[in-house]
């Protein structure tokens, strides 16, 4: 099948969402969680959260303003200035995806689909106690893309919370290990099998591909 | 293990950038195939492409235009204004893999590493022939992200090639069918298995999480 600009246009709207949003191949599994100013929590599923940069440590993230759901996620992390990515995993991608239905403000999502908040101190956003892998963002910098109305997010790594035996001594997590899951497209979730790690590639250690 | 902003600034480079490149989760695993003036071509291994938007069809990047490697693919697209993005799978990562040693700008990597440039008529960049969904993307924009350097790069899709019977009727695109992978951190590939896909979540359809 070989679609052009003119064909994918031409699609219709759903079809053409579901293919778009797979081709840029496997996304990751995120909660976000957020709080109000008033106390009143927010949990919404992305999968849109990408690595950005080391050092500092960066995470970014896309999303839309006008979005009746998500945004409740902005309004939140404008109000407080800071908010959590916690990992999807196995054990709770239907809770996860139900995350985006659409809850009233006043309805945490936490509640709604029965997972639980954790609180780091010193920290006001809430993170999600039945994830393994989960961070501390203070929001750093909105940038919006004015092409299509979207904003990327960006967050520096405030805290950091993983299981001890989850990550080697080089500090490679085992994501086969923590039960974590790619999403593709807006609702199919894969389970992730570990099946290689290459060496840093050398131009001198070349394998023979001949 | 809890580690805040001070620790993960402690932690020795290569561990740190071992972490902070797992904790955002699973990565697309691509290849960026690009050619210059001269008709020299490129091909790179990329994990940081993420969907954008579906209407227009667009295709974010992140890239740091210092990097010796990937510099030249940023030198290209720039030149040219195209570029292909190339799902990779699993019959082929460790070829994707060594797209990343550091190949002279005379040399291409299609050669290199033995994978086959495949050319669409009117569209100057190489896709992968060995790849089974791959795109050619018109160069719209760049945005530069100030806090760390890299840019951000936004691509349109003008050409889609999927196998007919890799997406249903629907439009979704079966991953694990077409033996997708997945990266963690910078040099782990992970094989994806699909697992559940759920309806669009409705809160009058909630399932019962109590």
């Amino acid at each position: 099948m070989h679609l052009t600009r003119a064909d994918i246009q031409a699609e219709e709207r759903i079809k053409r969402l579901n293919i778009i949003n797979s081709i840029s191949g496997i996304k990751p599994a995120n909660l976000v969680g957020t709080i109000d100013g008033k106390g009143q929590t927010n949990l919404a599923i992305f999968s849109s959260a990408f690595h950005l940069g080391s050092n500092p440590a960066l995470v970014g993230m896309i999303l839309r303003p006008d979005h009746e759901v998500r945004r409740h996620t902005w309004e939140n992390i404008k109000e407080t200035g800071y908010y959590t990515l916690n990992h999807v995993h196995e054990s709770f991608i239907q809770q996860a995806h139900y995350t985006s239905a659409k809850f009233e403000k006043e309805e945490s999502e936490f509640a709604g689909v029965g997972l639980t908040e954790q609180y780091v101190e010193g920290f006001v956003a809430p993170l999600v106690a039945e994830s393994k892998v989960k961070m501390g963002l203070k929001f750093e910098q909105s940038v919006p893309i004015e092409m299509n109305g979207t904003i990327m997010i960006i967050g520096s790594v405030e805290h950091l919370l993983i299981p001890d035996d989850a990550v080697d001594e080089r500090g490679h997590l085992d994501l086969s290990q923590l039960g974590g899951v790619g999403i593709s497209g807006l609702n199919s979730y894969y389970k992730l099998e570990k099946m290689a790690k290459f060496p840093y590639a050398r131009k001198s250690e070349l394998p023979d591909f001949s």
